[in-house]
C-alpha cells in the first residue's frame, strides 16, 4: 500500500533563525502588523511503499535522521 | 491573544520538483527501500498576535500572498 508521509523538519527553539528574522523584517517592511516571530524550516512529502502505516513511518523515520534533517540543528516531527 | 499559525509551502504538483529527486537517489544510495516519490516545500512557522484565530489566518494568509509563496511555482496551506 503506498501512503503519503509528512515530515517538518525545524531549525532547534535554542538557535537563531536567521532566515526567519529575514522574512520577519520584510513582512514588517510590506506593511503587515500583527506577526511577531517566523520560523523558517522545510517540509517534506514522502510517498511510502509499505505494508501497514507504522512501517511506513519507521522508514520516514529512518529517512529523516539518516538524511533529511540535522539533529545538531533540526527536529523532526512525521505524520502520516 | 497570541496565535501559532503553520503555512506550508509546496512546489506545484505540475512542476519537477529536483531538490526532491535528489533526496530520492540519496535515500537509495543509503540502501533505504520503499520510498517512491519525494516532494521539497518550506514550513513556516508564525507568532501572530491578533483578536482571533480568524484574523490570524487573515494575516497569515496575506502574508503567504505577499511574501510566503510565489504563486507561479507554489501553493500554499495555512492551519492554526
Amino acid at each position: 500500500m503506498k501512503f503519503t508521509v509528512q515530515v517538518k523538519v525545524m531549525p532547534l527553539k535554542e538557535l537563531l533563525d536567521p532566515q526567519g528574522k529575514a522574512v520577519l523584517g520584510g513582512l514588517s517592511n510590506l506593511g503587515l502588523k500583527g506577526v511577531e516571530e517566523v520560523r523558517i524550516g522545510k517540509h517534506i512529502t514522502l510517498q511510502v511503499d509499505a505494508p501497514s502505516a507504522e512501517e511506513a513511518k519507521k522508514i520516514a523515520e529512518e529517512a529523516s535522521k539518516k538524511l533529511l534533517a540535522n539533529p545538531v540543528m533540526e527536529y523532526y516531527e512525521i505524520s502520516i
